[in-house]
């Protein structure tokens, strides 16, 4: 059965970004640290099977914030899956020629079609505050952490805004990635 | 050489405590959560070697939070290492037949006093604060996360404060404990 799963990169101290996000630094001062891990992925290490495998879902839903700032990954993540983007605002025009991407504001709808789509793959769910709705909503069925060795002090934090809710995990599988990069999967109970 | 280690169970999303700490509530709501793993400690097992472990270092640098909550550890924390405590007030009266306790509010001082006591073993660091300042002042060589399975939403965080400086880790040891527990270990890279 095809899960929705949070594929994010994290400081220790649980940002996703640094500090001054603009257009301009989408990913804030030094938040680049944070995504070196992918490459330049040696066949056969830790850091490539985890690339692999969110590179091998069937759908994608991401936040405007993720999704924009990165060009709209030209319109093609990987294999034309199909791109389930949540914003406020309509599709921007630069992406009309794009028939994979579809904006949008449900994310109920998003999490519905993409799993439909995705078929016995898993979602690729994508972007802090897209983690938060689907958490808060009950729609985030796996989290897949790549736990940065790094302290970046400030910026942006995945877990924020989540109202004081215990959510119990289960640990699934832990990865020790290439350059102190740990993967940490877990399971969200029902 | 005696290292400075601090030992901090932490949620996924980095909170030391839940929300709404009081004396009588030291933990915060659902806090207790993230301190069941050293519990029943099974002979053999990943979590009664992490306890092993900080049961075995030679003094202890804290804060008054920390302590005081806790009875002050009934003034032996174990095998009556010194005990150095950080606080902006003096030693509560209830302390003062403790040898082994000493307060004081300089960071430096108590974690110099603490490593030459402690001799070969380690110094056991505990407490958020303490930690902040500790790795502010670039007097924290490593750190013992427990990483609990779960999401506490509120509370009290780890790292905060710490300013915009970005701090590298080398991860040394990853020990996945019992009950989705998993052990970080990282030493701070000068």
């Amino acid at each position: 059965m095809s899960s929705t799963v949070l594929y994010m990169s994290m400081s220790l101290d649980g940002f996703i970004a640094g500090p001054n996000e603009t257009p301009d630094n989408p990913l804030g001062d030094g938040g680049e640290r944070l995504h070196e891990w992918p490459f330049p992925g040696t066949e056969g290490g830790m850091n490539r099977q985890v690339y692999d495998e969110f590179m091998s879902t069937g759908a994608i839903v991401a936040g405007s914030g993720s999704f924009e700032p990165a060009g709209g990954w030209g319109g093609d993540h990987h294999d034309g899956v199909p791109i389930y983007i949540l914003s406020r605002h309509p599709a921007p025009t630069w992406t009309a020629n794009w028939p994979a991407v579809h904006y949008g504001n449900d994310l109920e709808g998003a999490m519905r079609n993409a799993k439909r789509a995705a078929g016995d793959k898993n979602v690729l769910v994508h972007g802090a505050s897209t983690a938060q709705r689907a958490l808060t909503a009950g729609l985030l069925d796996e989290l897949e952490i790549h736990l940065i060795p790094v302290i970046l002090g400030e910026g942006r934090r995945l877990f924020e805004h989540l109202g004081a809710e215990q959510r119990e995990l289960e640990r699934i599988r832990v990865l020790e990635g290439e350059g102190g990069v740990t993967h940490l999967r877990y399971r969200v109970r029902l």
